[in-house]
């Protein structure tokens, strides 16, 4: 399957080269993740694309001085939900009766539903919650990225308030959750490019239950 | 790009038709999720797969009854690591070793930043980052699904606690994270089959920072 050999050709790139990638292969890595699945397709995240050389270098040193910040193209971070409230779910409620184009009552009451819970969970439980949906659509970029044949390096080593002071995150309600820096491999400086790839043996992953 | 042609026919399928998948079909679907990309290559999770008919009886119940945990052919639960340990984080950094052929230093040293830093945190913090990593393979997962030509439905409606009982999860460290029943499509009952996808628009998702 094509899919496998993308899986097994990318690899989290330890330094890039700086060189540009082109905006419509970001557009279909982007399209990828807004596609993602979420838990009752409310999308709690956004993504922010730092181009901008001087916020990508404000960024590395609270991301463990990783080279990749500086050096790659685009730096994805994505940011999830600081907390679901009525007016977020709403949103999503109404767009899905606009797109459609009717109502239904099985639908609204799932919207009550909603809203009678997850704005009364705390911030925490919520953030968290939002933060694994962020996580589905990453996991769907890292492969798109893969399909338009660039690196994306996924980097949890960083300092999530911090990233969030640079980008003025919690003023928007959101909170960095995860970092994708997309670019090109340096494989002369890439201490990582000519190892081979790690997994457990499938026996060791799955168990089948007959 | 194909990878989004499978993103756009894909979605989670509400009714499912009893049919069999191929089993090669559900090994590379398998086999995508152990390729996924993990926080310092940890793979943190387990995924087990029930085709037992009546296992599936007994966790419908515990998953708002939805018809799709008995009516797929094939219901994976990804479970994650109840906690990071000294003897899970050291089994992977011999594996490394082993199929690398060479300690480095460099790597060493890392083992043992993490030895010094996840096995003291708490459960709850450990399972929910290990819960993360699950999330990246889930989506692989499903994506996979996609190209095979097979359906597949993420659940996180059903009740965790009730699911490691009946599949004996907490005793091997384990606990559910979200659950993909895999199959095919009945499209005759299913009332989301014909209705239009719905997302955000780019605006709304993305910001970006020239």
């Amino acid at each position: 399957m094509e899919l496998l050999d993308k899986l097994n050709w990318r690899y989290a790139a330890k330094a890039m080269n700086g060189k540009k990638v082109a905006e419509d292969k970001i557009e279909r890595i982007l399209e990828a993740a807004r596609l993602a699945p979420t838990s009752s397709g409310l999308q709690p995240f956004e993504i922010i694309v730092v181009k901008n050389q001087k916020i990508k270098e404000q960024i590395r040193p609270v991301a463990w001085n990783q080279s990749v910040i500086t050096d790659c193209s685009h730096l994805l971070v994505f940011a999830a939900w600081d907390t679901y409230t009525a007016e977020r779910i709403n949103y999503m409620f109404d767009l899905t009766n606009e797109i459609r184009g009717f109502k239904n009552e099985g639908w609204e009451n799932y919207r009550q539903m909603l809203l009678g819970t997850y704005p009364q969970k705390s911030e925490e439980e919520n953030f968290n919650h939002a933060t694994k949906q962020a996580y589905i659509a990453f996991s769907q970029s890292i492969i798109a990225a893969a399909y338009e044949g660039v690196d994306a390096t996924p980097i949890e080593g960083f300092e999530p308030g911090a990233v969030d002071k640079i980008l003025g995150l919690r003023e928007k309600g959101l909170r960095s959750a995860v970092l994708l820096p997309i670019g090109y491999r340096n494989e002369s400086a890439d201490w990582l490019v000519n190892l081979k790839k790690v997994r457990k043996p499938m026996k060791d992953l799955v168990t089948v239950i007959e």
